[in-house]
């Protein structure tokens, strides 16, 4: 069996351990006769899976018994729908911080609910940096305060948390989670996508400050009323089985390489190892301001755009995958979550070096 | 490895060859050095799993160019809220049948988005009939009638297509959906939940008739909104990849099978099987009227209750697991899709014959 080193932004690479210990269980997990995605959800096998998973995510992220954990479905776009109808009646309106598109996506979607006001932006900058400290306000009684700490498609991250007072700090981390220490008490809110740091597509967890919840919008579907799902220990309905099964084999993963800190450690060093390259080199450039690039997603421009094809297609024969940017800004895009090891980085800087040296 | 008979109700049991198959290439699919679940959504090798998918799915129920096929996420519990959020503005209202648990829930769930009116219901018979033909008149300018084809907890099935005129007729299929013949062109609108007879849970198919689209409700998110899904080809956002994966393996075995005429033949042969024993027992009894039984869920409740633990307990060291009722009526229920093997129920019948001559 040979894998690459996968660079997607998401669907991501996920730990080899972990594949190969799902493709060992698959068709029959723990002796039980059948595979964890024909168990009963309501069995006490499917839901000690369940609460194993959720266990090992409080003590990754040291999340207290004041937040509820949901494992849900529908993406952090449907959490973009979610939050509002959850929390926009709490107070004037939702305010945001607007650092790319993930961050207009947010806005858009939120806009339907309530009103919504957007403090700071960087757009007139081409998203090139972080909304700064110094240039933003909250309203005291603003519903909440949104913002989007790493920015997938741009490879910009915040390098601080925006201070929002006694207004609940809201944070997609879809593409940022897991991937460094944080101190979940600052959030109101915290919600993901699976498909980067966590699992596979078509799970999506929410960590919310329980105290904030009780006032959801008429029209809510009861499936996305955070309260019913935390009442219901995620069994609103029949979740997404398999998927959870994943998430915590990728979190007993993450205990086994000394938790959240050493990945904090690792993402460093992977994006310190690419970035110092980059801008050592005359060839590949990175146009975001140094103090706000992402540690998970580095994008990257070659000086000459036509070489775009062949570095892709070389790219891919060497077992570098998905290193193509998205397809609104072009240029290239190196995703390295918690699952790409070092050696992967190393392997795509050699590669790079050596396209350079042929084609510079 | 030795798989058991899984009797329960979803997620339900899949067809051992697609589990094969699924656990031999889970970490390298075709060579491209990653998992299908590492894939990138957008990566032509993704677009062509999606578009094989819903092919067979197309031709398995020969579903013509007038619909649209969706793969989202939410289960039927999400579109208990879709369909109205999409459809409920066409009309003066939603119409209902209700016929047990699942129409219930999609009532009252409806009822958030618009005037709704239950025109028939069994509840007075305790759900022990389908609602017949002549109970009901739908009206001309209804926004569509909504019925549950078949009930999973209570084990009733329409054995009949409920005449609605020009009005839409929409369908909650989550527990038969392919195990019988149907005539797409008859529905408006036809959606399922996967875990039972498509694939694993967090999957969940829409085919919907696009002339009716086009008068969402203000306040739809944006991922719930079917026109939009349609236009995008299911991928308004990450779509959950293994599962839509994982539903094309199932698909490709049902074309092997025969397709539905053959799963048909096959769910009438097994249902008539236990069916035919049950009547016969003194010991075992169904309580639903013989020509609105459900060939899926096969609800029988043992003469005396108190043997409840022990038939349980017995049955699964015979390797024939989950034939708990559901806790809402208790008992015992098989539920035989069309992964189930007639094998499987031979062995139930096998074991429940020996179990009345020890017990009964």
């Amino acid at each position: 069996m040979t894998r690459g080193y996968n660079f997607c932004s998401g669907p991501a690479m996920l730990p080899e351990a972990v594949m190969l210990k799902a493709q060992q269980e698959l068709p029959n997990w723990r002796n039980t006769g059948m595979s964890v995605m024909e168990l009963s959800h309501r069995s006490d096998e499917f839901v000690s899976v369940v609460s194993d998973a959720e266990a090992r995510l409080r003590q990754l992220l040291d999340i207290s018994d004041d937040y509820g954990v949901i494992f849900t479905q529908g993406g952090a776009t449907l959490q973009f729908s979610c939050v509002p109808m959850n929390l926009i009646a709490r107070g004037s309106g939702a305010e945001f911080l607007d650092t790319g598109a993930w961050s207009v996506k947010s806005i858009k979607e939120a806009e339907r609910y309530g009103p919504v006001r957007v403090l700071a932006s960087t757009k007139d900058k081409h998203y090139r940096h972080a909304v700064r400290a110094e240039d933003f306000q909250v309203s005291p009684d603003a519903s909440y305060l949104h913002y989007t700490p790493n920015e997938t498609i741009g490879g910009v991250e915040f390098n601080y948390v925006p201070e929002s007072g006694k207004v609940p700090l809201v944070a997609d981390m879809s593409s940022c989670i897991l991937s460094q220490t944080i101190d979940v008490s600052r959030f109101g809110l915290i919600y993901a996508g699976a498909q980067k740091n966590i699992g596979p597509a078509g799970l999506t967890l929410v960590i919310v400050r329980k105290d904030l919840l009780g006032q959801t919008l008429p029209g809510t579907p009861s499936l996305l009323d955070y309260q019913a799902q935390i009442d219901q220990g995620s069994m609103v309905n029949t979740p997404p089985t398999f998927a959870i099964y994943l998430a915590g084999l990728v979190f007993e993963w993450l205990q086994e390489q000394g938790g959240v800190p050493a990945m904090q450690q690792l993402n460093e060093a992977k994006s310190q190892l690419l970035y110092d390259f980059v801008d050592a080199s005359g060839f590949y450039r990175n146009p975001i301001d140094p103090v706000h690039r992402s540690r998970m997603n580095v994008p990257f421009i070659l000086a000459d755009e036509t070489l775009n094809e062949r570095f892709l297609a070389e790219a891919d024969k060497a077992g570098l995958y998905n290193l193509q940017g998205h397809r609104s800004v072009g240029g290239m895009r190196a995703s390295i979550y918690n699952a790409m090891p070092l050696a992967g980085v190393q392997a795509l800087v050699t590669f790079m070096k050596e396209f350079e040296r042929r084609y510079g």
